[in-house]
């Protein structure tokens, strides 16, 4: 069994905005229903669990209306960490074989790069999508450039990123860590990476809800 | 007086085409005009300067006809640094008072961040566009992660980069680097970071340009 977490907890300090990011509308529909319908046609999900801040339950439920998948809606905690921790006890007793974490604010989700994740997972133990970086990075501070990176060998992590269950509960008991697949990686584990997608990205800035409208009248016409 | 140098020279080995990126079609355009067209609009521009691959000379020529500051067509180096010094050692005698250069491949340059970028190299210097990274990012090997890096003050160096033409012209003739603003720091100037625009992708691989082709309806509503 593979049941895909829909990490929607976030209140969005950066986003500004009394409505979190994942629950603002996209055209005719709210952020958070776009990447649920790729959940729906991928064959390889059976159940979702849906993580979102306190109080959005019965607002969330009622967003989600007409999906079938989605099968719980729980309230997350104050850390990315925190959520994905009670959302994996939460389903210790259902004991799924894989799961699959997936950003509520990365809308633009082809089933063929979560199908592609949860196989790597099935293979590796775990595996996340990530896109090379093709720009120089730089740490900056105060607004002026202090050092450039090598980008030999750089990316970017995005979701999804999925786990064999037990490699999961284990690393996220024992390690805390901003990205979801450090955990593994400081448990001993490995995290494969599976070439991700530039439509991937995350809205996290307000300019990014804008740059999502530049882009969503072409992916509705991909349905 | 303020030069745009356009930097279409790349032959794009990451691309794997036999037209490089910056000259394939983009609805009914080839991808070097749209941000061509952001030079046109924009009052601080006074003439353009376009760098190409060997033996493309004519046929961007014929391409860019019918803009009006396009003045010169030179063909590039091998290298991103060896063009831009080739371009910075034409414009010696011209001797214009900022130049700001900018990646053909980036098509969807809005108007008020070429301004702007210009503006803080006219205070500071040298000036570039960069966007804060919002993904985790990681170094990997044969496509397991690695290790990660904090991402506190981490930004992606777009273009536009504009330069006081003498510090761009001394930093270039002493110092090689990958990206465009290193050589100033290298030799010992600051580079102003001004917010950037997620629009202004670099299409670099050919899921970039698919990418594009997502974005540029709705960019080409906005004219």
């Amino acid at each position: 069994m593979t049941v895909g977490i829909i990490m929607a907890a976030g209140t969005g300090n950066r986003f500004k905005s009394e409505i979190p990011k994942q629950f603002c509308m996209l055209g005719d529909k709210p952020v958070i229903n776009y990447c649920l319908k790729s959940f729906e046609k991928s064959h390889l999900i059976d159940n979702c669990l849906i993580m979102v801040p306190t109080n959005w339950q019965e607002e969330v439920k009622k967003m989600i209306e007409g999906f079938r998948k989605p099968k719980w809606v729980l309230p997350g905690g104050a850390t990315r960490h925190e959520t994905s921790l009670i959302a994996l006890e939460f389903l210790r007793d259902i004991n799924p074989s894989v799961v699959v974490f997936h950003d509520a604010a990365r809308p633009f989700l082809r089933v063929k790069l979560l199908n592609r994740v949860i196989e790597e997972a099935h293979l590796f133990g775990a595996a996340t999508a990530a896109i090379p970086v093709n720009d120089t990075v730089v740490y900056a501070k105060d607004m002026f450039v202090n050092n450039y990176l090598s980008r030999e060998g750089l990316y970017r992590i995005q979701t999804p990123q999925a786990f064999a269950f037990e490699i999961a509960l284990n690393a996220f008991e024992r390690f805390h860590a901003n990205d979801g697949t450090e955990p593994v990686l400081l448990s001993g584990g490995k995290v494969r990476i599976v070439p991700g997608d530039l439509l991937c990205f995350k809205i996290t800035y307000p300019d990014d809800l804008q740059f999502a409208r530049f882009v969503y009248p072409t992916w509705n016409e991909l349905d």
